[in-house]
C-alpha cells in the first residue's frame, strides 16, 4: 500500500476505530488457551467491539491459530485492516539459544544476528509479526533479575549487539521476506538502572549519564532500523517513562528522529497512577498520549478515555491521527495489507521449528557464549578419564532460562546427555537432586561417586525462575545447599570442576577454590552438549564476560568503566583513598575476562597517530601470537582513556573489539 | 574593622600576599608535633615565605600553642594580618559527645545546639576560630564510613540539625562572644551519595534529586548564617565539586546568595588532576579559582600558579581580590584584627575543657541519642538483679568514635563503669576481650558468667576505625567472632540483652534473636554511663533512628522516603511487583523507629483544612496518651504524601516533628 492510501484509510476511520488501533490485547481475548502473561492481570471490562477493534495482539502464535485470528479479525473489522501479532521472542522461539547475557559473552555480534534470524524464522512461520526484542538496557547491578536479558554493562558492546539483533530479526526487506519479524527495542529508557537492583524501581541519574551510558544502545538499534520502541516501567528524572514527554517527544522523536511505533510495556500506562503522576485512567491516557505512546498494552486507559479527552480538547485529535498512522504504516511495512498472514505456514512451521539446522545453530552459539572463568590446568578433560558428573544441574534440563516462552525443557540436552554424545567415559548418579534441599541420598551418592573418580564435574546453578522479570535477588550467591555440597565433594575429591547455569553474575565465594569454573549461563536447548564440548576440549572456550562478577554483593555496583576519582586506589595504598576496608574495589572476574585453552601473547602495539583530533581517526595494530598447541579464538579489545577533559571520563572505555581465530603456533 | 578598612588593606597587599591568604597549612608547618592528619600527605616544597604568608591553619590548638603561633604569624606578616586557626571539631572537642548519627537519633535539634555550644567553648578557649562542622551530607548507604558524621537520611531532619549546629557554634554575636567559633558547612555537595558507599567515589544523580534531597541541608546551614562552606571530594554531574563552577558560582553564590568563604577539602584542588579535569596543578588552580574556591587546604596549586595565571590573564585578578576580601572579612567577623587571640586562654582552658558541666552535658546528650531497637519485656533491669556484663565492649573505652581528635579514650566511661555508678548488682569478667579474635579464655569466662546470671548484657560493636573517613565496609554485620559469641552466650542464658557501639546502621542478622537490642552508637566520653542509665531505667529511652537499618547489605539502599513505583509491593502480592525474591523491601528498623519504656497511644488526629493551597498552611493536632507507669518522651512525626503531581513524589516525606515529655498516665 502506498503512504497516500494509508492516509486515505485513516480518513475513513471513525474515532472509535482509530482509538481501537492503539489497543493491544493478549491471547486470552482471542482464544481459550492463554499463552503468555508477563504482567499483573486486571479485569479490563472490554466489550466485544473493543476486542474486535484492538489494533494489535500479544502472545498469539502457532500458524493455524495465527491464521484463524487474523481471518476473524479482518472479517470483523469494518475496513478490513489486519492486526499485528506480537510476542516476546527474546533468545529463540522454540529452539532456545543462550540468554542474552550469554550472547553478550560471545563478544560476537554475528552470533546475535544468527540468533535473531533463526528466532525470526521460527516465529514468522508460526504467524508472528513483531518481537519485543532486543532488550538493550545497560546493566550494572547483578541483583536485578533482568540482567539475563541484556548483553551487559557496556554501551559500545551493547550497541553492536543491538544492531545485530535488529538486522537478524528484520533482514534486508521486511515487507517481502516473510521469514523476518519487526524488532521492538526496549526498554526506553534506562530500565537497567533500577535502584537496588529491585525490578520496576525508580531510576535516578544525571542527563549526562543517561546520554553517555544508557541511551547509546537504544540509539544503535534505531539506527539499525528497529520498527518499534517499548517504554520502560521506571521513572526518568522523576517522571515515569511512559508519561515522559521529554523522553519520547524531545529525545526519541525529535532528536533521534524515530518515526516508528512506540508501545507501552505491559500495563505501564495505568501504572502512571501508582507512580503518582496521574489521578486516574483518564489522566494517565492523556499523559501517555501526549508523551507519544502509540499502543497501550493490556490496559484500557485509551479505550475508555481518549474519545472524551479529544472531545474536551485535552488531547488534540492530530496526535491520535499520528499514532494511528504510525501503526498503519507498521502494518504496511510488514506487508499485512497485501499478505495478512505473512509467514504463517502450517506445513513449513513443522519443518522449520526446532529443525536440525536450528539446533546446530543453538549448539554453536551456546559454545561461543560459555566463559571459562578459572582453570588450574585441569581442563580440558580427556575422554578416557574417569570423571564423575554430579550435582543438581548434572541431569537438569532447566537450562533454557527465563523468557523462553515456546521453549520446551524436555527438548533440551542436559550436561550428562552432552557428555554422553561425546562418547566420553563418565559416571553419574541417579538420585533426584534438588537445587535447594537435596536429599541426603543424593548428597551421599555424589560424594561416593566423587571419591571413586579421577575428576569431578560438579554441576551447580540457579533455577530459571531465579532470574528474569520480577526476579531480583538481594543475595547473589548459589543456594546454601550447593555451597555445602561443594565443600563435601571437594573433601572427597579435590579435582573439582564447577559448571554453572545461571542468569546473572554470581558471588562465587564458597566455590572459588574449585580447580576450574565454567560459566555456562542458561545455555538453551543445546546447552548441555555445548558445555560438554567445552569441558572435553572439542571446542576451545572463547567467551568473555560482558558483565563483571563482583567479589561480594556488598561491592555492588562493580563495573569496568568506573571513574578514577580524586583518590584512586591501588593495592598497597595508604588509608585515605577510595576503597573498602574489607574487600577490594575490583571485580572477581571483570568485563572482558575469559580464559582459553590456548595461550595468546600480545606484542607490537602500534597506532597511526599520536594525537586524535575531533573528527580524526586512529588505527591501532597489534600482533597476537598463539603460543600453544591448540587453535583458539582471541577477543582483542581496544580501550581508551581520556586523561584530561572538561568532565571526568571513565578509567577505560571500550571503543573497538575483534574476535579472531589463531591457529596453533601461529600469529596474527 | 570597617569594611572600608578591609578594602584598603586589600589594596596594600602585594600579589604574593594576596595569594598567601588563600593557602591553608596544617599544624606540622608551625610546630614539631603534628596533631591532625586527615588526608594523604605530599611533599609540598614550600618556602618559609609561603608558610608565613599562608592565610589560615589547620589543626593547631591548645591556648598556649595558638597564642604562640598567632604572635609569630603576625610578627612575620608585613601588614600584621592575623591567621585563622581551623580544625575538625565534629562531635565535641575534648568532651566527646555521641557521633552525629547518634545526635540525629535524638530527634532534638536543641541537643545539637548544646553540643555545638560546648564544643565551641572548649575549642575557643583552646585557641580555635573555625570548625569544619556541621557535616550535613544526606546519607542512604550504611557502607559509607562517614554516615557516622551525618545526622541521617532525611533532608528535613538534617536541615533542622544543620541550623542548630550553626546556632550553637556561632551564637548570636560571633565577633564579641569569644566562646564561639565560626561554622563551616560541608561537604558541598552530595558527598553522601558516593557510589557503592565507597568513600570519595563518584556521585551521580539528577539535578532534581540534588535539589530535592541533597541541597536543602546545606542551604539550611547557610540560612542559619554558617560562615564557611567546604567543597566535597566527589564529582557533581561529572565535574569534581572543587572545580565545579556551576555548583559554586551559579548555585551556591548566585542562587543561595552565599558570600562567605569557600574552602577546599584536604587536597581537593590537586585532586582535580586524578579526577581527569585538569592536566596539572596550574590548570587545577585555574579551575578551582574560577569555581570560586577561596582557600586551598594542604596543597600548593594556588601558591605555585596563581601569579602566573593572573599574569597570563587566564584568571582575572578581580576574582582573587574577591576571594581575599572574603577571607579578610571572615577574619574581621571573628574580631581577629582587634583580638587576634580571641578566646585563647591558658587559665580558662584548664577550667573549661572537660569540665564537670560539660561531662554532664555529654551524659545528657548520650542518653537522648541511644535508641532502644528491641525489647521483649526484659528491660529495664532492676538494680537488684543478678546481671552479667560480658563481651568485647563491656569494659571498652573505645566509645568516642571517629572524628574525636582531642578526645581521650582513657577519659571515657565504660559500660561496666556506668553500671557501677548506678550501684547495681552485676558481675563481669576480667579477661581482655578482642573484637575480632577473642581468646578462648575470654569466651569461656563470658559463658560461665552468663550461665550463673539471671540476665546477660552482651556488649558488642565496631571499633572506632571501622567507621569515619576512608572507612567504608562492604559487609555491615558485626565481626564474625561476635556473632559466634552471641550464639554461645545465648545457649548459656537466653535472657540476652545486646548493646551496640557502632558508627553505622548494621545488618543485625545473627543477633536479632536477643531479647533486647540497645543501639548506643559511639556515645562519647560519658557513653557507658548513659547506656547504663537506659538499661536500668534511670532514663527512659527516647531516641529514634535517623537512618534506616537494612535487613541485609543486599537491600541497600533502604530509606524511608522511597518512591511508590508503578508496581508497588505489599506483602502477599503477586509476582510482578517491585520486590526481591529473597528479602522484603523494607528496613529491619526504619527511619523514625525507636522504643520507649512507656506506652503511647495516638488519637484525635485533626487538621485545620482539607486542602493545602500553594502558600497555605495546615495545622495538625493529635492527642498522645501515655498509658504506662513511667513518664516518657514521644517524638511525634508528621509525614505527608503528594498522591498526584507532575513528578513522582516519595511515599512519605517528613514535614515536621515534635518531641514531647508525657507524664505517666497523662496525655498531651
Amino acid at each position: 500500500m502506498e503512504q497516500k492510501q494509508l492516509e486515505e484509510l485513516l480518513q475513513q476511520m471513525t474515532l472509535d476505530e482509530k482509538i481501537g488501533q492503539l489497543v493491544q490485547l493478549a491471547a486470552e481475548f482471542y482464544s481459550e488457551k492463554a499463552e503468555e502473561k508477563t504482567g499483573p492481570m486486571t479485569n479490563l471490562g472490554l466489550t466485544h467491539d473493543d476486542i474486535n477493534n484492538a489494533g494489535t495482539t500479544l502472545g498469539i502464535s502457532g500458524a493455524q491459530e495465527a491464521i484463524r485470528v487474523q481471518k476473524e479479525y479482518m472479517a470483523n473489522n469494518r475496513l478490513g485492516i489486519p492486526t499485528i501479532l506480537m510476542a516476546d521472542i527474546i533468545h529463540g522461539f522454540r529452539t532456545i539459544f543462550p540468554i542474552p547475557l550469554g550472547l553478550g559473552s560471545s563478544w560476537d555480534p554475528e552470533v546475535a544476528e544468527k540468533v535473531a534470524e533463526v528466532s525470526a524464522k521460527e516465529a514468522a512461520v508460526s504467524g508472528l509479526h513483531v518481537t519485543f526484542s532486543p532488550m538493550v538496557d545497560l546493566v550494572r547491578d547483578p541483583r536485578w533479575g533482568r540482567v539475563m536479558e541484556s548483553t551487559g554493562e557496556d554501551s559500545f558492546l551493547n550497541s553492536r549487539f543491538a544492531e545485530a539483533f535488529v538486522k537478524g530479526y528484520q533482514g534486508e526487506d521486511l515487507k517481502n521476506d516473510f521469514f523476518r519479524v519487526a524488532a521492538c527495542v526496549k526498554h526506553f529508557a534506562a530500565y537497567g538502572a533500577a535502584i537496588g537492583g529491585r525490578d520496576y524501581n525508580t531510576v535516578n541519574m544525571s542527563e549526562r549519564q543517561l546520554r553517555d551510558s544508557y541511551l547509546p544502545g537504544y540509539k544503535a538499534a534505531l539506527d539499525a532500523g528497529a520498527k518499534l520502541v517499548m517504554t520502560s516501567f521506571n521513572t526518568v528524572d522523576g517522571i515515569p517513562a511512559t508519561g515522559n514527554k521529554w523522553l519520547f517527544r524531545d529525545v526519541l522523536r525529535n532528536e533521534f528522529g524515530f518515526d516508528g511505533v512506540v508501545i507501552s510495556d505491559w500495563g505501564a500506562i495505568i501504572e502512571l497512577i501508582p507512580h503518582g503522576v496521574a489521578a486516574d485512567k483518564k489522566e494517565a491516557a492523556e499523559l501517555a498520549m501526549k508523551a507519544g505512546v502509540d499502543i497501550e498494552m493490556m490496559t484500557t486507559c485509551y479505550t475508555e478515555n481518549l474519545k472524551e479527552l479529544i472531545e474536551e480538547n485535552r488531547v488534540d485529535e492530530a496526535i491520535l491521527d499520528e499514532a494511528v498512522l504510525r501503526i498503519l504504516t507498521l502494518k504496511n511495512e510488514l506487508g499485512l495489507f497485501e499478505n495478512p498472514h505473512r509467514g504463517a505456514d502450517i506445513a513449513l512451521e513443522k519443518e522449520v521449528v526446532l529443525s536440525k539446522e536450528h539446533r546446530n545453530a543453538a549448539r554453536d552459539v551456546a559454545k561461543k557464549s560459555i566463559v571459562l572463568l578459572k582453570n588450574d590446568g585441569i581442563l580440558p578433560l580427556s575422554k578416557q578419564e574417569n570423571v564423575a558428573i554430579v550435582g543438581p544441574a548434572a541431569h537438569s534440563k532447566d537450562i533454557l532460562g527465563a523468557w523462553s516462552w515456546q521453549g520446551q525443557k524436555n527438548e533440551a540436552i542436559s550436561l550428562v546427555q552432552g557428555v554422553n554424545q561425546l562418547a566420553a567415559a563418565y559416571v553419574t548418579g541417579s538420585e533426584p537432586f534438588d537445587y535447594f534441599k537435596p536429599s541426603q541420598a543424593a548428597i551421599n551418592e555424589a560424594i561416593t561417586l566423587a571419591k571413586g573418580a579421577d575428576k569431578v564435574i560438579l554441576a551447580l546453578g540457579e533455577e530459571d525462575w531465579m532470574s528474569g522479570e520480577a526476579a531480583s535477588r538481594s543475595d547473589i550467591r548459589l543456594p546454601r545447599a550447593q555451597l555445602d555440597l561443594f565443600k563435601a565433594v571437594k573433601e572427597a575429591n579435590e579435582n573439582v570442576i564447577v559448571t554453572l547455569y545461571n542468569g546473572r553474575p554470581l558471588d562465587l565465594q564458597g566455590i572459588d577454590s574449585a580447580k576450574a569454573i565454567v560459566e555456562a549461563w542458561f545455555p538453551g536447548t543445546e546447552g548441555g552438549g555445548a558445555l560438554a564440548e567445552i569441558l572435553y576440549g572439542d571446542y576451545n572456550p572463547s567467551g568473555r564476560l560482558s558483565m563483571s562478577f563482583p567479589e561480594t554483593v556488598g561491592q555492588i555496583p562493580v563495573y569496568y568503566n568506573y571513574d578514577n576519582t580524586g583518590r584512586p586506589y591501588m593495592p598497597g595504598d595508604e588509608k585515605y583513598v577510595s576503597k573498602y576496608l574489607d574487600v577490594s574495589n575490583f571485580a572477581k572476574y571483570p568485563f572482558g575476562f575469559g580464559l582459553s585453552y590456548s595461550k595468546f601473547v600480545y606484542s607490537n602495539l602500534e597506532f597511526s597517530t599520536e594525537e586524535l583530533t575531533k573528527d580524526g581517526t586512529i588505527t591501532f595494530s597489534v600482533t597476537v601470537e598463539n603460543q600453544s598447541d591448540v587453535t583458539g579464538q582471541e577477543t582483542i579489545q581496544l580501550y581508551i582513556r581520556d586523561l584530561v577533559g572538561e568532565v571526568t571520563r571513565p578509567i577505560k572505555e571500550l571503543k573497538d573489539f575483534k574476535k579472531v581465530t589463531i591457529q596453533l603456533h601461529d600469529k596474527r
